[in-house]
């Protein structure tokens, strides 16, 4: 009940009355190019740099470069005050280009979900990866290890005997000496439980041929989002405990612990307490969602500040017949069906519904601003940037309300 | 509560014990080639005829080719019984290689939900389109005339005055008389409201000298998922009532009313019962999935056996040591957060929860089979097809289990 109480209501919210509330506008078309420009522009899948971000094809996935940028920049500098690194996680963004962004700005490496995800990312120049997801059939063992051939900072996740047998059968094979990682389990979701399996497994590493145990990785996925810091921060220094354990006694037993990777946007301001913690796997800093939004800040905010919404989806109003309601092109092949629900931002009247896979739903829960036309445009916070993202093949890097620069979403789709 | 009453428990549903018990298999390696073949296989993106769907790099999204055919074939023999057509939407394929199989084996034309989809599947050599959404921007209408200037058979959704002078505008800067089709709302989605408006609309339509009025679509979402064939019989011909009147309005008033479409696989064998109704707008009926399963057939069975479910992701156990619980890697990336949950194939006792983005989470409210070890792979039916199909970049058509087809998603992602 404490957790609901201290949400702020869904008007506060997105009406700005927060200390994020300069993030918050209402959408106007920006019309700033000549009618020549105008008229000899088809918007498509070739959008050149210039132009307005109203006039792109709806639904379109946009990041404001300025908020991002300061994003980047507030994670380093407050992680150079914790002393903790920063290993951003490429399944939230999916771009080699703002990997590349955030290994040129200061991060020791990046964190990468699936295998093909990690093949895509190094096919666009991407280096220093760690692998957090275990390869368990022959065919991705093989090309884990033929990518670590080619890339001698590439680190391969691995929480299973077996497996670890068969990645330094495959690395022997490729004629290299393979860096791993424990995944140490936080819950009950991918990795070794943590205590002496977890360090059996390590000494069982440790005199494989063709592997070089470099840590432990433990992330708690669930903790991430918990809603309010003080509550955040009991319970991830709880859950990460045994993990705290486990590296000690493997550290006691000899074994190599150069890294102990973890953490995320959520906990980025909590995992310097933890011992031994070495660099923390951020992701939805650089963007934000209405998920994030609403776990609350260290400062006590309800509305978590500590970044700007940077990400959001552009969408046109395609009816506005029925009473109460507008209908747009975004639904949940758009925005996914993730809640809290997408924000329309401006508009905290405005209850969004992505329930319809083709058409966004509007509800008024209060009169909003302005009568929409058909056609209008409405600017949008996601429900939840990762899978977000992943519904797009572009991405438009804004500045000023204009396109600067197209990204291709390098990783999207790639979930093996 | 009568609805809830009606539906099938989940134990029954995937155990079989129902009319649909010979879709539902153990998932069982099929190891069929030789030593050598398996030693020079590395399953990546470019898939071989002939691998194992046990083999693919998971989560891989994989069609049964028999059960899709059969679908299709059951869907032409229904409709030749009741002299309606099928229209189908690519909304729910996106592949062009299924579009043309379904023009080629008796469908009238092909209907696609936005823009850039329907580009990419003319890009493909799809023919005979028909675009359910109206194009807002100027960009997006001078698009649909330069399409409709290159295909004669493509017809254009309108719902707006305003829209349909644009449109005229920019047919007549391509040259050519463009055919349209209003959109009447069913519900409050998308369209004008049935009754004067809309004949009014048709009448402006009729006068513009670059359109050609070809008659109306009307399509009810909402009506598609309805439970019990009766209950939605009784709905699907009651919120088609006013359309139904307002087509007759416009026939009266002199207009042409070639094309009255609309309909979808829940309502395949109802729409013959509404007057003047020319085609229907199936989709799911290639591939079923769960919300499809659960409505119920006219036979009376609890669950939907019309129709095979064809579609199926297949999936790795990547960790079996939490009790009551296994984690694979098809998380709400690769199966979307829809409901119902995605079906275990062959384990009734598996509740699959596709909650985190990368993994997917099974809690046994029954025992399993079998003890599932890590490596060991799950076939699983979708909970909603149409953005699943969207989630990936390929789809394997798949033969008594092996590889037959790679099948690009032509359209995927083109949500513009």
């Amino acid at each position: 009940m404490r957790e609901k109480e201290s949400r702020p209501s869904r008007r506060v919210f997105l009406s700005g009355a927060t200390a994020a509330s300069v993030y918050f506008w209402i959408p106007k078309p920006v019309k700033g190019y000549s009618p020549a420009e105008l008229a000899a522009m088809t918007v498509n899948e070739k959008v050149k740099p210039g132009v307005s971000k109203w006039d792109l094809d709806t639904p379109a996935l946009c990041v404001d470069l300025d908020a991002m940028e300061k994003n980047v920049a507030s994670m380093q500098s407050a992680l150079k005050k914790y002393g903790l690194p920063s290993r951003p996680h490429t399944k939230t963004h999916k771009c080699a280009a703002i990997a590349k962004y955030q290994l040129a700005t200061g991060s020791i490496g990046i964190c990468c979900a699936k295998l093909s995800e990690a093949e895509a990312m190094v096919a666009h120049g991407v280096d220093k990866i760690l692998l957090t997801t275990s390869n368990l059939s022959p065919g991705k063992i093989r090309r884990a290890m033929t990518l670590r051939k080619s890339h001698r900072d590439f680190i391969q996740a691995v929480d299973e005997e077996q497996n670890a047998r068969d990645l330094s059968a495959a690395a022997k094979e490729a004629g290299v000496v393979a860096d791993v990682v424990i995944d140490v389990a936080v819950g009950t979701r991918s990795g070794i439980p943590a205590g002496t399996d977890a360090v059996a497994l390590g000494q069982v590493i440790d005199k494989l041929p063709n592997l070089k145990l470099r840590g432990i990785l433990s992330y708690d996925g669930g903790v991430q989002h918990a809603k309010g810091f003080e509550n955040r921060k009991e319970r991830a220094l709880k859950t990460i405990g045994p993990n705290v354990e486990t590296f000690d006694m493997m550290k006691k037993a000899g074994l190599n612990m150069e890294i102990f990777s973890g953490g995320g946007t959520g906990t980025y301001n909590i995992m310097h307490l933890v011992p031994g913690f070495t660099d923390v796997q951020v992701g939805s800093y650089l963007f934000m969602d209405m998920q994030y939004l609403a776990i609350g800040s260290e400062s006590g905010d309800a509305v978590y500040s500590d970044f700007a919404p940077s990400l959001t989806v552009v969408t046109t109003v395609m009816n506005n017949r029925f009473p109460g309601r507008l209908t747009t092109d975004a639904g949940a092949k758009a925005l996914t069906l993730n809640t809290p629900n997408a924000g329309v931002i401006g508009e905290p009247g405005m209850d969004y519904s992505a329930g319809s896979d083709e058409f966004g739903a509007i509800r008024f829960t209060a009169p909003p601003t302005k009568d929409y036309k058909i056609g209008d445009k409405l600017e949008i916070i996601v429900p939840h940037c990762d899978p977000v993202v992943n519904e797009y093949d572009q991405m438009f890097g804004i500045r000023k309300d204009r396109v600067e620069v197209v990204w291709e979403i390098t990783g999207r789709g790639k979930s093996q």
